[in-house]
């Protein structure tokens, strides 16, 4: 149901009508392709696809969600009014182009995580201007969405545990859900090992060192909690450290970058 | 009329409810405050305030739209709920760091830019996720936000002209309104001429050399056409280059490095 | 994207359903014409079509938008569920109607416009009730839509000056932007002058006498800034006025005449 | 709850904001007053002050729905924000315009009526562009909004009856609902008569002369029905012809004149 | 025009997607059944058609609105991808279950009622919590909808006589529509006759005994009035007590029984 | 953000205008109390204050969510104007007296489950009309939400399983996210264990005779897993059988009574 938002996307755009092609003549049927003029992960096919659609066209999809492409390759070819095909042209075009550049960054950095720590988790985070195809763009590129918002699993962050009277105290005073698994914000491997004896599912560390990372992951498996709760760490990933912080041994990566700051995949749409 | 689209992020990252702050006692009142991480220039806090306020929150605005700030400067102070103030906090801060990193960039690129051409319009594209947002944050940075859509002003692309057969006759046939400016895309010096005669008021070069935008600005002069049409550069232009392209002598650089690479402005929600 | 207005419409119009039509078998099928019991200019086919088509019927437009009806000639045929055509009646012939009569009126006015000038423009205002089908039935009756809205050109009004200490205060304070035109409302052929000499793309003449129109397009031309300024006038121009307005030479005369007052076409739905 | 539509009438009147108005100063505020330049009978007023009041404006009313004004009459005092002000001005008159005008006519038609025939209902119909505001306003004019939607009373129209074998037919065979009236369309007295024997609360002479409405009375009256069905007449209804029809003796007039054709009062808003 | 309610249910439910079934493969294409596990009279068909095919499956309607059903009948096919199907099911399914069961409610209250008093009408009332679906499913068991809103029948109850000064003041303030009935609710015989006498078209004895309604049937057909009024009982009818009410006499009953408490038919989609 | 949902039932209910109440004089101010007429839990009071105060009445809550009424008891004093408060009357208390029922039930069943098997949850389903409310009066009455949505935490239903081959298979395919939970709905202790084993978080016995129930936790204790999985039941769980299935030890009842067939709480509103 991302389709709401898409038809918004294409109204917020095109308002009153888009001038510019309302001189091409009504008639006028053209076949166009999308080419990717970059190297990357395709996603954002399906939404690309749909905004063109809302409009008349007919498309064919020649690269799916999650395949490779480089320059020159066609993406997708759209079919029909030449006056549609080019209202839709930005919305559906900006839907590709972000989808692409966030799955292509996540794949990437995964990929190198993964080099040093195969079993490594790569999520994103709610720094995420559009959140349902920013999501989605992460999950192709095989990363993980983490939570779509407040309301799916309870994550106890540090402003929360300084009005609760700290870790323990927060762990117990929750009100829980059994189909919500709990986290929990830590700055320390001290913290995290409490997180752990009192309940949490998972602990975050936020902005820590490297090494912070290392002597939680030790003292977790010291204590036999290192099965009980996963690992997370957040604040500041990005891939030029995200190999580093892998090496560490936590179970989850967060990071912002793949959703504020992957460059965008770089497309055309030419006329045939 | 923002208000509706800031609704819209605060009821899709709510969803249900906060989960986590609903632990919090509903009478708990506090007083936050949101400290900038990092250097820039501040934009969104009506964006923010609003998002705040929509909960009930009361807030102040210490750094105005526009004013700068460095680490450890306070931007705003908010009061009420702490159940509210939590569940607000991702939207507002989210609007300030997007705003405020996109009114920082558009600066500081202009500020190059203006040292070598004092008169020099920046700005941004339709290359933006959040238009009404985005394109704000750019004239806070004393950008240009140039068309909002599709209907505020007739640009006639190289699609166009290729569905037309050419600039000449793509501007004898278009409907023209008379509040409405008509611009052109064109690859090279010849085609901005022909544009500038057959009536264009702008002619924006797309993808083209530094070299090619100083062609044109020579050939419009030497054909007493200058003062006629309003010279556009866009395609690839970023802090790194943007000197160079002003240099060459248009009126308008156009660039969505702004809305869509630029680094957010870090910040934190502190509770006092 | 007007689909989501005519949306509206027809679901303001029914509500939990249509009751009288729900006594007809919800299998008899029917074919209807539109029939016009009046002449004029044929706008809103594409706005009817739609607003049928929504609850199931098929559509063939008989008569375009642009064309001309006379009492009898039929303007579309209409196939579909008798339930759901009679539900769409309503909502879809008042779209035709006030479509038709506001396309009517501007070709008529037009006509007597250009009889004594034949290159002037004639344009409607933003008062208007349905903006997105009331402009767009100026275009097919050969006007112009003026601005969409208040983003798309800058329009000085009075009040604009009063606040900001005259015409030449305020075209000098004003922010522009490079896509966007400049339009100042002036009440003599000196304002005119002033503004013209300041950068005004456009000048409107408001409620101003037929003479104060010829005394301005003269003290331009003897100042040598007749095509530099773009001049309209605006207050009342109506029918029995427009040839009088249209004599003393300005470019553009707008009137809320079109979209106010002009008389709806006349249509019945009659079931063959 | 027609704030909803007047939220969006103020947003598709602004959209991205309004250009002209944000060269003032933030901080400006003015104190203004809505002008009468006609002479009417007001309506709208806590429509346009809801407009003015939700860009932040205090208004106060000095002339409510109902009561009489001249040129130079003050409607309503505005004080807040210029640029605030500025914005919401044009949906804000549009309203007011519209609904006067509206209730103006209303009242001038019903006064003839009612010279002739004192206790005649003169109704409006679904011939309405904005029927939220278009009802209200002849409700204030002293009219009778008829229908609201097509599920608040069963109208039986001559579609309708051509479809279900006429008169006594349709009226054996509808479904009623215990709190809504049966209506149905006729075109001559005898139609009338049947439709009063067969139940009909209401028979509508739709597109008839004078004299068909008298023969009706008669007819109704001879066979003892007249005080079982009310007579209403629509079909061509105007100012020149209301009082003759008035006088054939009908209980209800019904007209699109005032919510199609009636001139908008003049107005304007006056920066003190 | 439910269709956008559907929508929005289908939204709500779905949110960023169906997590469990992104799990199968896109392209598997599945038939299923829904079947039924109770006993009842079937509604809501077109509206579980329209959720199933808003996610682009295909149905086939076995058994339609009104018809009744027992364990193992199938009321539909489905065919279509399976994602799509299991995304959609439990939207489609409430609404078959709720509406058939309020269907089948209605029906059998209505044939006990009916036992007794061969022209009594059932109604539901606006305790309601999805009106638009509730009302329909009154309508498929043979009730009546009674008011949709508070637009559509004037309704004065004992808060209104409070203010207003009793029956009959009430009853001599009030602004008609012709098109409008008028209703009172009363508490004794005694009201109910004041109503009938000064106009009222219905009145509604509310949390009487039944004895009280036979008491009122008399007395207004001792006075002649009996055929001028509807008389209706409201408050606590229900299966148990349905049958005694109905002896009494009164023309209406309403209750909130058949869509606040009727048990829903139990369906269950099944995969051939 | 249940403001929205509310928003939308008020206009829904009110349409164009609350004609009864229009008859009262604008300026009447009242006092008004909402009285319980029946014993339950107060559950919706935020609710309802929202709808009154959205038509401008001031809300003094007595009882708030969760407390203890009987009849007579006051909930709420309301102030405002007559007109407004008879407007939101019908929507307020619908909320107020499905969400108290809501309440009520699902407490008065934890507490007989509790009974037999004190740290038992009770949570409720997705069979829920208007789950933003439904879901919140459950959690007000001690109960469990349950998902939200289909994207809030990943269930595997039978037709799941059957299109995937079996829960070991499905349990090995799908595509986790670390923030999520994972379930299955199992049919005996076996594909219990099975699931168990394989990873589930939580198994759901679905429909399943009290002796199954039984057999699953102790074969589950027997091979070492009782503490690795959660054990919901589901199916036909009602107040007469609550208990039955709380002593055969699971962890969790789920049922769709309280949201589907709970007694609303009988209220009424009263000028004072």
């Amino acid at each position: 149901m991302a389709q709401r938002k898409i038809d918004e996307l294409l109204q917020d755009d095109i308002g009153f009508g888009d001038l510019t092609s309302e001189i091409l003549d009504p008639n006028v049927k053209i076949k166009a392709v999308v080419v990717a003029k970059g190297e990357g992960i395709v996603a954002g096919t399906e939404e690309a696809s749909y905004a063109f659609s809302r409009l008349g066209a007919r498309v064919t999809v020649r690269k799916h969600d999650g395949e490779k492409v480089k320059p020159g390759d066609i993406l997708m070819e759209v079919e029909g009014g030449a006056r549609e095909i080019l209202a839709a042209e930005r919305t559906a075009l900006n839907l590709l182009m972000w989808m692409s550049g966030t799955a292509t960054a996540t794949a990437q950095m995964l990929e190198k995580a993964r080099e040093v720590n195969p079993k490594i988790v790569l999520a994103c985070t709610r720094k995420s201007p559009l959140p349902i195809f920013d999501k989605k763009a992460v999950e192709v590129g095989g990363g993980d969405p983490h939570r779509f918002r407040l309301d799916d699993c309870l994550l106890l962050k540090s402003n929360h545990l300084k009005l609760l009277g700290g870790v323990r105290m927060a762990l117990q005073k929750i009100r829980k859900s059994f189909t919500k698994k709990v986290e929990v914000e830590v700055g320390t491997a001290e913290e995290a090992l409490e997180a752990a004896m009192y309940g949490a599912d998972i602990v975050m560390l936020d902005n820590v060192p490297v090494e912070e990372v290392r002597r939680t992951v030790e003292l977790l498996e010291q204590k036999g909690l290192r099965n009980k709760v996963l690992v997370e760490v957040s604040g500041g990933i990005n891939p030029s450290n995200v190999q580093e912080y892998a090496r560490a041994g936590p179970d989850v990566l967060s990071s912002s970058y793949m959703t504020m700051h992957a460059p965008a995949l770089d497309l055309s749409l030419e006329i045939l």
